[in-house]
């Protein structure tokens, strides 16, 4: 029987048709294996390819060595730009438009070309974060600034046509509908109940057990109780952190064992799929407010977004999180 | 320069990215070429193959034939079954959810596997329209039925791996957070000016021109003002018409006629791409209210989906509709 479930983040339902017959083995497809040297000659991301990449913003670089760790440059093709104003004009007096103002970043997270995050040594993704978190407190400082989007693309069926290791960050002067809903959903829940909503979900997966992944001193990793596809993860913190701004230095080294021991799993157990991952962080202002606790979702791309997806804004999930949970949890490294 | 739009359904914002340098002929890609016969032995929608697809629920027979012109059958994979109850429950008094009750069928458009809807006669066409009506209709009967979409999965890309001519529909007992906020967003319009956004939209893409692809006595084609893919398609009823349900036999003919020509100068024009489309309609109960108008809303998949939009639920659209949209309208069939 399949179940109609509500996330209680957004209030949108997901139906979990397990009548698909889709069992977690099922997603272990024979994938074409990435076959990846570290060093690809055209690749601008590379060490040495420096020259091929847009404006250098950041780097960390290595002691006594031209080299580096990570980098961070413009994107070639930047959604947005740092020009403009944010002044809303009018089209035919019904239409809403401002200038793109903002910025696009792109972290190259590694000069390695096939070094990728679940193959790293725990520092290096420690300090991939800790240039996350740099970035965004460089840009939450510009007053246009709203929104701080951190996300990743792996691998052609999550959106990108590059395979060396990167990141991106969109900065935006607006904050999407989509994600206001979920803050006004939270602070709803907060006003009522005194009690912050992602606190109270962590306690509750944590209650019913059968979906947490990776349980820590800091952070519960779980596929989420309405997961839009299969294997969704969220990693979330257990203490109280409204804003990944102001994630405490002394936190990021466990941050960085969970996440690569996470993507680890889904890397080993899935056969490298093609994933994507947002940091859910609240708008730059808000970092003080206690209505939200910042998280990642890591959403595998394993089934398609279909027809019915783009039209309703629900999804349909062939698998139960429950079940894809219990193949993480018991795979072993 | 890039812009930050607004869509006045959703309020959400779009931003389109011109400086990413993609020009309309840019998605006209070499694409294999789909080479298919009329009729396929494994494929379970061909005519002669009706024993390999699930129950039958509607037919249009040829006379005086054992042939069919179109089919409704129950999805081998329901994701929601006229079983089970509609009262919602809960998990660790915390999460809610109910059982997957509803329907879902697969509309068989054509008995020819290769017989696309562009490539269809009109009267094809229409009779399809009449077969989505006749099933919204009789599934809008059910109480517990609050919705019904009504969607179509054309291509790999856009989420099918059958490439027969087939439509889906979903029937859902909750009506999606993401559509109901459109609604909302209607309703609040409607309320605040007596008038209903969709027609004001129409007259508004209208009064600008740039974006109209089509305009016929009962249709508008257009590419709407803040399109979250390039060539995103929409086509709107002139006449006040809030349900799919309830549109008049003699409109299908015209409708019939601007869904086949906008496909086929997509087919043409960008060389048969893998798209998705719904049919937007009221809430099952709401056909009587003037908030609101249904329409078809067409997305090419020519771009991916990737973090960004599933973590912000904001697009980026690397062209303008503008530029889309002329060179569909000046694209010679």
């Amino acid at each position: 029987m399949s179940e109609i479930r509500q996330d209680p983040t957004t209030k949108e339902w997901v139906i979990i048709a397990s009548n698909r017959v889709k069992r977690p083995h099922d997603f272990v497809k024979k994938r074409q294996k990435r076959s990846l040297l570290p060093y690809e000659p055209s690749c601008p991301f590379c060490l040495g390819n420096e020259y091929l990449s847009p404006e250098e913003i950041l780097r960390y670089p290595t002691e006594g060595s031209s080299s580096w760790r990570v980098r961070v440059v413009n994107n070639k093709y930047p959604a947005l730009v740092p020009q403009g104003s944010t002044q809303l004009t009018e089209e035919a007096d019904f239409f809403t438009k401002m200038d793109g103002v903002g910025a696009h970043d792109v972290i190259i997270e590694t000069p390695l070309h096939n070094r990728f995050i679940p193959l790293m040594e725990d520092q290096e993704v420690e300090e991939l974060l800790t240039v996350y978190r740099e970035r965004y407190n460089q840009l939450s400082r510009d007053p246009r600034v709203k929104l701080i989007i951190i996300f990743k693309n792996h691998g052609g069926g999550a959106g990108t046509s590059l395979i060396h290791p990167h990141s991106q960050l969109v900065a935006t002067p607006v904050v999407s509908a989509e994600l206001k809903r979920q803050f006004e959903v939270a602070m709803a829940h907060y006003n009522d109940t005194g009690r912050c909503l992602y606190q109270d979900i962590i306690d509750h997966e944590l209650k019913v057990g059968e979906r947490i992944v990776m349980d820590t001193e800091g952070f519960v990793v779980f596929h989420p109780f309405a997961s839009r596809m299969p294997f969704e993860t969220w990693i979330m913190p257990k203490k109280r952190q409204t804003s990944f701004g102001k994630i405490p230095t002394k936190d990021l080294a466990n941050l960085a064992q969970v996440l690569r021991i996470t993507l680890l799993k889904l890397y080993l157990s899935l056969h490298d799929p093609d994933f994507n991952y947002t940091i859910h962080t609240v708008p730059v202002g808000d970092e003080s407010k206690d209505y939200y606790l910042w998280h990642i979702q890591i959403v595998p791309r394993l089934t398609s977004i279909a027809g019915f997806e783009i039209g309703s804004g629900m999804y349909i999930n062939a698998t139960f999180p429950e079940e894809t949970a219990d193949f993480i949890r018991n795979f072993k490294l």
